[in-house]
């Protein structure tokens, strides 16, 4: 950015660029405002992934004005998450398919794996698995050759000892559990690679929603485990992903 | 206690009991109250254990008159725990012994095991030991064949399947671990005896010494776990000794 | 398990058994993938209780798929908790019944007691008996002679006392109480055997979903007790007859 | 209040009373500003109580001078509760007298009871008298014929049954109880006048400073059940004062 | 209690009554057993109050099996808490009356007011008024003169002082506030006699479903105030009542 | 006040007024009291803002007997907040419009800004609009100029530096924000008036439904900012105005 | 700022200005990085209020370097906060006075003040005034009017309605208040000017280090108040410094 | 290690090697077993870092032992974190080196970088250096690349603005910060790096010890972000480690 500052500066003193010119680059707002939200048109430059939509809160028609005024500027691949199967029945985009397990919807198919290595999804439960899915998807779409190890809770390690291999030739785990969590910290004992831990709303009683596993996770005794949102299944691959690529 | 009652009334109507001696019988308190303190006498016979001070928050002379009356009721066995090394240094009493790691005192000395079985005291760190050692001793007190697994938390899974033998043989075991609290899980899946989790107040940050230990255990997914309060080792072992007799 | 190393290390050597038969029994997976879950073939054995499932969060076609496989793996006895009437009325098993207060599922019936006692399911309220019928319910499946105690909490001590005979002649007592939870404590007196506490989410205000008879029951001040997961009837139940075998 | 306003019209229109003279006294303050604190010396009119000096977190000075300001006002009889030893030690005031188990100093002496029948101070445990203790000497620096329950907690229930008589005997209960703070629904139970429920910070673990009698207390089943805050015998007494009188 | 047992042994031992009828006698329960509910048929006289129906989580076959039991045991009047409309609409008994915004029910209508003086109901604001109902039937149930003091919250202080003389001439205040609970605290000022505050689960945001307006009420920096649980308008008016007999 | 009572009182010292009247008045009520509510008649002219009605929890009926008081006092100008669609649907009022996205009711039209500066209201998402809207309708029913930066969240800052002008040239600033609410805080750094910082209970895991926010904001490192309730766009408006008049 | 831009931009087109001057202005920082900190140079520029030094957690000669480099800087007038007396006597500093009962040190002395009107600075009890005194101290600091109210707790209303002439006529009002907090709402109710509320840690049990009246004042019913940390006077002088100028 | 085992059957199947030296080496322990702590003598291997020692609650002598054991093991370079200035001054070990400010001590020297990219450890405040220290004295023992960026908070944009190629450059960055943590949202949208958040415990108030930093950060609405225990500066180094690896 110093190189184009100067650069820009010796073409306004050459006489290349007139000082309006100027004026109207260094101000110039990288995104779309539509109103009810700022299309960010930039994101994918800056930081590497295309604008992802959010799709909890926001209604049909505010959804598709985010994906038009994306693909105006030239957006051909979009991820929008969170997204219920009535908003998707509704959704009219070119292109737009829809995974209901993980309530993703995406515009553009899914990527060519273009990662380094493999991210590993692993769940303590099967209600953990529309975590997983948001998880395993985002993943996916970002490029990463994505492996699932789902139901290998602890209380029968011998479920994912069987899975050793799948996990310790991963580049990036994403270790999902709800309950007491401890999933995150056998894995985390297990390989050499970063793990990322998603508690889940799963459980009953004490669970809280998630709080249990959350505390769990973030008090593991093993190394290499950072801890995202309660059923954040996207943040959680969208990490795994930066670290893969 | 049925006949007991009845025999009394068939005395009293026999004229064998006056109605005096059988109201003095029925009203009769069991146990010596001695201002500070109401000690129990027949708890031994109720319960099966006999009496165990709570040294905490007791002054020594309190202790000490406590363990006079005991032992004029003829107790001969006594427990005392979370005693300090400053108080245990001046309690007098005959045949009092102190075991700083465990915080305990134990007059009459330790009782030849006579449970079923064998307890194994589990845990995850060397920081928990404490605990673990108020629970071995407390376990060893109450007449049970005791064995040590310390040090073989979940984030190097090898240390734990070591001492699988150990483990899977006892008749009850006592799971201590302070952070994520996973140890618990994991021995619950591989035992086929009851387990006592006692969360511990070990760990920083967001472990909240000991709440993060406490909820992990008690929404463990094993089966046949039960928690009991952080770092009450005695309270497991109390237990973990009813169970092996 | 030392023993089969060492036999089947023999074979090897001698020819018997060739590298790649050992490579693959050394590695065996003792349970059956079949997609959304892994059934555990093997818990019967090394746990002493069959295969439990959990009907919550599960389809019924997930749950018919499980007890398939665990049928055609030659288990005859199967439990299924928290299971909705609604599913209840879609699953199609042989032998399947259904008993609604405890929402609890049951193929091949009942099993004989062949515990050493008795359990004794107590609870405060009326309320709280759905979660003591779990209890009850997994209590009878799992082969215990078992007795229910139902509204007997301590603002109204007499019916409680009324109801010592039973109590006092268990091996192990289920405690089941919401709001303040000190019915725990208070049967954790009476008895000599140990109190499995079962805090419930019965209860308004500041009860919080049973957070408040759960700490109660950490905090008891009486002996031999331990606690389970708020609303935890199976969990309860399923420790007791540990004890009770 | 009317009558007084009624009368001081009167006079004013009268001419008894000039308009200076009235407003001077609608708008007299009934308390003296000594600069850190303002003393109220209408109170013992208004609420039928002297003053009370909260002795944590004032100097000795400080307390010295509110007691000279009251003293000048008439007052002869005043409570200084939560006062260190160290700082009775150094308070100088005709008549003071200073009782160290419930950290409260006394002007004045005790009150000859003067209420309408009996208040019953109740503990669980030996570690609960020093807030007990605040809570008798309150209610007797208040008038009342109080009478001390200690060490009474449920997991011993005999202990409790052989005082029944002077329970039920009481116009007010105070019943002071940490860790599960069962002892309040008991004693609930069993009385049927009001019992002002004082959990204290006895305990450890997840009893949390005395949250969990807290919400053991305010959760109570039985009736005639309310609760102050932590450890606040002085609170309690008040209250049961106000009862009795 | 103490005659009744002399007398009973006497008659024994006299000849008088058999020993089976003396055990019988000294064993026999004070309350009916009907199944999913123990009715205490002796509370009206060990408590001084008639037993009351805790409408919430019961069916209607199951209120009026109490009702029942309760008729043929002599009650005549009974009260009926947290009972909906749809429940009430059902319910068949004998002078049966719904009120529907306290959502209590009562049989043998109110009493006439026996108690020494008045009861004065105030909330903070028209949301809490449920609430208050509920305290203000329950109170006229129990034989009270009750007034009620609605919608005097302290943002407008001046509501509150133009009814100072009612509040003044009670003989006990139940204080009802949701939000910030501070209500509790200036009647306290104000008033001479005890404080019942009672916590709502009115506001929103951090109010935490009436948190926040008890831990206020706790906290409270007035004498004479103790606290019962969140929108618990029947235990305040229960204890209130207490207090004015 | 001083005045008026001289003022009074001269009028009865010289007969121009009597003893009545002056009681009377003295002693007159300054509200309306229609059962249930007390409607404040006076509050426009003590906080110099009019009477504004909370509608969560009110009837319509209520609503139109409060709005009815208020109008035959006099007042001309009412806001309704809290107002569902439902409710607004069924309002009969003159002049009454409603504004769906804030839920806001207003009769009596916009005030004309009559403020010293310009109020900003600004959020972090689009999810955090229904609370701006309240704010920005209540800001500008108070006689404010207010402008809106919606959708500026500091995951993206280029969006907010965007728009630093319309920032920093405000009065009072506004700042909503869900999920972390770390916008109070970079908005704080930037302008040099007060921020109102409103948490909202956007989010989902661990935001809890604005605690998270509600923390960040009170603990913001930021000079300059205090905080409303959570998703309190009314009492945020309302301090602001209060600062810009 | 635009002409700014405009202006430097059209002085590189002439030439007036080099590329590099240009550049350099564009990057230039406006601070100075002394290793453990970064001294911000233009605040004073940017807020309107100079730099002020959080003292606690930093050595004295941490704070003095800052101190020295304000100064270099043409920094006259420095707050610093926090102070403890220990510290305070060890800065050597020209001009440096400290104020031991609100922990502030001041270089430069009082501002005289500048300000519109009054802040009236409000505390519920005695123990609540070295928070008051911060905050005192700072608004005086910032060139503030500043009136103290201390002492009037709600508990005892006529000592606060003693003071309305001056609560009235304030133009901000900070009230401080530990325990429930109540104060704040009943000031919000009586003042027509915004009221900052400062929670303090002050209580015992339940308060929670000031949770408790954080949360009241966060709910508080009353319009126009809003909240600063707990304890955190100095924010709260801050941001009626801003109001009030 | 599939291949290990194929390879050790083939040698015991062609008699290369014995039936129980195979069996010795399956079921050899790949650590050591000194008493108070099993020493994992192949984490190296499997994990890619060697043994970290924790050195809180362990006393000078069972370090030694620790650290002597793995020496013995060949281990070469060690790190020990929360390592108290007294206890270093104590250890006695051949290379060993403290660093007060980040608590660490290191045997064997800081290791030539030989990761991938770059390390950026940022922190909000000069009060989180301490843990900054601890984050960057791991990551240069792991081999890392690292810079600081210290005292960057929000509330300054242009401070960490002023950083931004530094930052931008980074292949992880550590983001620490107290109070709201509002840091590691806004570094979260500016580079296209993973960020790993630290919320340490500094602040005062309703901070709660770092729980409100660590809930802002969970929340982050950037993407990216993962999170680490409060104060864990070694953990966030040890996974930004693997990333760079």
């Amino acid at each position: 950015m110093e190189t184009d500052l100067k650069t820009l500066l010796n073409k306004v003193a050459s006489g290349q660029m007139s000082v309006s010119e100027a004026e109207i680059i260094l101000k110039k707002k990288p995104f779309t405002d539509i109103g009810y939200a700022v299309v960010d048109d930039h994101r994918g430059l800056r930081n590497g992934v295309s604008e992802v939509i959010y799709g909890a809160g926001k209604t049909v028609p505010q959804i598709e004005g985010i994906i038009n005024t994306m693909m105006e500027n030239g957006q051909t691949r979009i991820l929008i998450t969170r997204l219920s199967p009535e908003k998707a029945d509704n959704i009219k985009a070119p292109g737009f398919e829809y995974h209901e397990e993980g309530k993703i919807g995406i515009i553009g198919g899914m990527k060519e794996p273009d990662g380094i290595g493999k991210i590993a999804v692993v769940t303590a439960g099967t209600s953990d698995i529309p975590v997983a899915e948001e998880a395993y998807l985002t993943a996916r779409f970002l490029g990463n050759d994505t492996v699932k190890i789902y139901d290998v809770g602890v209380a029968g390690l011998h479920r994912l000892l069987a899975r050793l291999d799948d996990l310790m030739s991963a580049r990036a785990v994403i270790a999902i559990a709800g309950m007491e969590g401890a999933l995150a910290s056998v894995v985390g004992g297990l390989v050499s690679c970063p793990v990322i831990a998603v508690p889940t709303s799963v459980g009953y009683g004490a669970s809280f929603g998630g709080i249990s596993a959350l505390l769990s996770m973030i008090n593991s005794c093993a190394n290499g485990i950072s801890v995202v949102n309660i059923d954040n299944g996207y943040g959680a691959a969208y990490q795994a992903s930066l670290i893969n690529h």
